[in-house]
């Protein structure tokens, strides 16, 4: 029998150190086994295969507060609490899901799914803790690429000056998604050495003793820069800023981390607790690339191949980006540590130049983009529309209001599947649309997209954002022109739509034909500012209008469309399908467009009864 | 003849010692006297006296770029580039701004007003020469509390990494807005003791010098020492992150300033020059109280007085939190560096355990509040509305998606004034009501701001935003219960609105009343989610609906409205006035309410054309 079936994690705390060493074991095959089949991440969980245990044989999750950060690397966590035979689901409409969720488990502290914010939250809690005299102890696990974020630097400020015994660990394996660069990690790379410092330390002082006279020397030296050992001197800048700091530990030593872990856990002001750990750790595959293996679909355990990826928006952008650069010398593109997730990888080997990774910091991306425009440059910042969030009051203060021409190149807009909740694409409508100025195009297919890219940096001014979904396109391979274009004729019934999601209502139209109720077909290249004229036009007539798109609700194409109709006293029955105004959870892109009555069965369905009803 | 009515930057160049501390005085002397009267930012100008003259002296900012952060320390800069004249008009509707504008002038490099952004917008800049293979140099100049925000630390990251030589000038004055606390303050601190440091290390080179044998031992050990200066040692935090770094200087030693800025201007990498400058120098008034004098109205320049304040919203927020605190020990207050701004300087006193001024620092601030509710407390952030802009990732990830019941205190929301487009609170109606699970709450008097409160503490679930504007009440001193009430009767017509705008519907329903044309006003207490009942049953019969609201047109509540009408079938003559969709100048808000035609002259006149076209 193993040990990862059924272990407890008060049996986990009674294991010695060869039995340790078999659970790793099982758990790095569990890991391997199942992302093999369901996609995830995978590298990350692997290393932090023995940290974890360490976590879990020092505190209980059940009462201390253990708060992820981004959270992609809590596989194992949660395999030790209770989840381990529910991994063949993961990331399945159902199933478990591959961020913490404290509605899954008490031992999920916090969700998670965006990077820097861990101990921001962490610290709340500990001032929660303090008022009402709790004693829990609060933990936070944070990668080195998660601490390039500003909101991390913000939270280990604010932790500082606090005193309150939060603790800190620091998972650093270099790398983060792409190995990351800048003032962080270069610091992080020489706080390794400091090792050697220390070993230095001594070896001086023993010499010193050695010399005639150097006793007095070193006594003399020593006192003197003990009194200056306030300053800025031989401390690792989170001491400087105030907080206990133990390590670099090897966090693959779970004997070791323990130790430090313990102590961490017996002080009463903040710790941060620096481990060294591999990504991809006991897995050849993911040790060779960890960057495939950080975020994967399903592979091959045997051989870590993949099934060979046909083409997706994220290629095609890439791709033409390629073709951009080469005409146009001002042509830049920025990524927020998201080089191959936005297909940047071949413009990056190309243009070095003018490729610009600055980590995990979109506003600082947006920001920055910005100077390179005003600068003369024709900067494309690659980014998901989730983690574009974090830019929105650059968008409109360093670029709408400083007026500079910024392409936004919006990826995974729209329902993105297996990563859930946090992941989604579906508040950007919303929130692009309201950035004065703002124009924001959304092609339908590769060669819409290629079209747009065009479109954004040679015909419009100031910020446009382009946004396309993950994945592939479907049966729908044209490139139409014009903001608004008629697809399908039919006046008296009419959907209106944009993106991808066309090719469900163009299958919505057939069934409807097929039935003998013929339904006509809008699509909206430009959906802000809204091409107005244009769909007063195309809707002249109409007498059922359904508006559809994988967008929330509030603030979505529909409402717009609606209000637009509403002022020009038109007044068709309207219908909106979108995904309402709460969150949409993990699953795949077709079942989620059937929880949300966005395949064309539903829309068909909805045109239908509408017709009768 | 003064200096400063008709000096050149390039004569400016040529002056004397003894002409410099002339022409200080007399900026000085404008500042105060302007400032005085027009109201503004006098402490941080007075502080950046030398430091802004010798800037001047050393880099041309008609081809260097110099950004500035935040900005509101800009106005020495506008006097030297041409501006002086202007100072009487300063922040007054179509005078000159209180920001860097760059329309107004070629020497204003980039348009502030948040912080912490200009690194990020300088390296932009100089990634933008260095491909373009333009020489001029980038300067950014920003403050010590700016420097506390994420985003600059994310600047600082990149900057390190990319070896460009971007001149970071940062002035430290200790204090930011409030005297800053939190991990950087203490580190700057100690920086400005690193020149005990310095006076140390060379006393110990000549102690080891005069020593028998210690030339030796000086050579050996300053050899190993320097195979290590590489790693940790010795070095400010910046110099660890790859900058090369020069300071503390006296930022009020113009020779002092000018020999570090031309050391700076000489280097090929990235420089960070820190001065230390101190706010509200040369005002006695100022020195002593730089808080009051950061931002401040009209005042007597003799005796420093200005006019008696009466009550406003922010002040009756902070008294209501205090009645809230003394009855529920778990209500908390959060500020972001702006204690006195958003009134809860007596919270402060009164409460310090429960009081968490962050820093510049909305993202950490948010996600912080989030924390603090899961450990059981009930936070309430208090914040301008345009700065919660950069929160708005954490109030979708950290407060909705995890249901916290978190407060936002959103002050200055609609327009603001004299600080002009950078501050205007124009956007939260949009991008609040697109946070999916978001109540969003609208008081109109100080009455219903406590009943509001109280609501938002009691009655909501999940994130809750009040937002009230800046300044007082108006005529309208009720408190109306409900999420949607009918103020004056009048089914035909009818004017709905929200918020202290209310005062000029009232108005312009008694303009119309006047003419015979009885006008019903409809007045929402909850703005989201939208109360549709409500509003359906309110405007029941009506042919003429005006939406009035100092907010974007774009994600408005008239476009709301709209849209719930078009889906319900009723199709009143629908009109809106709003603030439209660009940016709104700085000016006094009677001004601006003109402007956008919020006027209760340009509302009856809406009303009175659409009864008469």
């Amino acid at each position: 029998m193993s040990y990862l079936d059924s272990i407890t994690t008060e049996e986990l705390r009674g294991l010695t150190e060869p039995q340790l060493r078999e659970l790793c074991g099982e758990i790095r095959t569990a890991l391997v086994r199942n992302v093999s089949r369901t996609g995830g991440h995978l590298a990350s969980n692997l290393g932090a295969v023995e940290l974890t245990v360490a976590i879990h044989r020092v505190f209980d999750t059940a009462v201390d507060r253990l708060v992820f950060d981004v959270g992609h690397q809590c596989y194992v966590h949660k395999m030790l609490t209770g989840r381990a035979g529910e991994f063949s689901a993961l990331r399945t409409f159902g199933g478990i899901s591959g961020f913490p969720k404290p509605r899954e488990s008490v031992h999920d502290a916090y969700v998670a799914g965006h990077a820097s914010t861990s101990i921001s939250v962490a610290l709340g809690m500990a001032r929660a803790c303090a008022l009402a005299g709790r004693s829990e102890r609060i933990v936070c696990l944070i990668g080195d690429g998660a601490m390039t974020g500003g909101t991390a630097y913000e939270g280990l400020c604010d932790l500082a000056s606090s005193g309150l015994p939060v603790i800190v660990i620091l998972n650093d394996n270099g790398m983060s998604i792409n190995p990351n660069t800048g003032g962080l990690g270069n610091y992080l790379k020489r706080l390794r050495l400091k090792h050697s410092y220390l070993v230095f330390k001594k070896r001086y002082r023993a010499f010193m003793q050695r010399m005639p006279g150097g006793r007095a020397v070193y006594r003399l030296t020593h006192r003197m820069k003990e009194r200056l050992k306030r300053s800025v001197l031989n401390e690792s800048m989170f001491e400087q800023f105030g907080l206990a700091y133990s390590g670099p530990v090897d966090g693959h030593d779970i004997g070791a981390m323990e130790e430090v872990l313990r102590w961490a856990r017996d002080q009463e002001c903040p710790t941060l607790v620096h481990a060294v750990t591999k990504k991809g750790m006991g897995y050849t595959f993911a040790e060779a690339e960890p960057g495939k293996f950080h975020g994967i679909g399903p592979f091959d355990p045997e051989t870590g191949e993949t099934a060979p990826s046909s083409s997706d928006f994220s290629a095609v952008f890439g791709n033409e980006m390629i073709q951009l650069a080469q005409k146009d010398p001002t042509v830049c593109a920025i990524t927020a540590a998201m080089t191959e997730g936005t297909g940047l990888g071949g413009f990056a080997a190309l243009y070095p130049d003018r490729f610009f990774d600055v980590g995990i910091a979109e506003e600082h991306a947006a920001a920055m983009a910005g100077g390179l425009a005003a600068g003369g440059m024709k900067p494309v910042f690659a980014v998901y529309s989730t983690f574009l969030q974090r830019s929105y009051d650059m968008l409109v203060q360093e670029l709408a209001l400083a007026g500079q021409h910024v392409v936004l190149a919006v990826d995974r807009a729209g329902l993105v599947g297996a990563d859930g909740e946090t992941h989604q694409g579906l508040l950007d409508v919303a929130y692009l649309s309201s950035v004065p100025g703002m124009t924001v195009l959304s092609p339908s297919s590769f060669a819409e997209l290629r079209a747009a890219m065009h479109e954004a940096l040679y015909e419009c001014r100031g910020p446009v954002a382009v946004r396309y979904p993950r994945g592939g396109e479907g049966a729908y391979m044209d490139c139409s022109e014009g903001a608004a274009v008629r697809l399908r004729g039919g006046k008296r019934r009419v959907i209106l739509t944009y993106g991808v999601l066309v090719n469900e209502c163009l299958q919505a139209c057939d069934l409807l034909q097929e039935e003998g109720l013929e339904t006509g077909l809008v699509k909206l290249n430009r959906i802000c500012p809204l091409p107005e004229e244009e769909i007063l036009g195309l809707l002249d007539g109409c007498e059922i209008l359904l508006c559809a798109e994988e967008a929330e609700e509030s603030g979505s194409i529909g409402m717009r469309v609606a209000a637009l109709l509403e002022r020009n006293g038109m007044s068709p029955e309207l219908l909106c399908a979108n995904t309402g105004n709460g969150f949409v959870p993990h699953g795949s892109v077709p079942e989620l467009r059937r929880l949300c009555g966005l395949d064309a069965a539903a829309l068909a369905g909805r045109m239908r009864e509408a017709e009768h009803g």
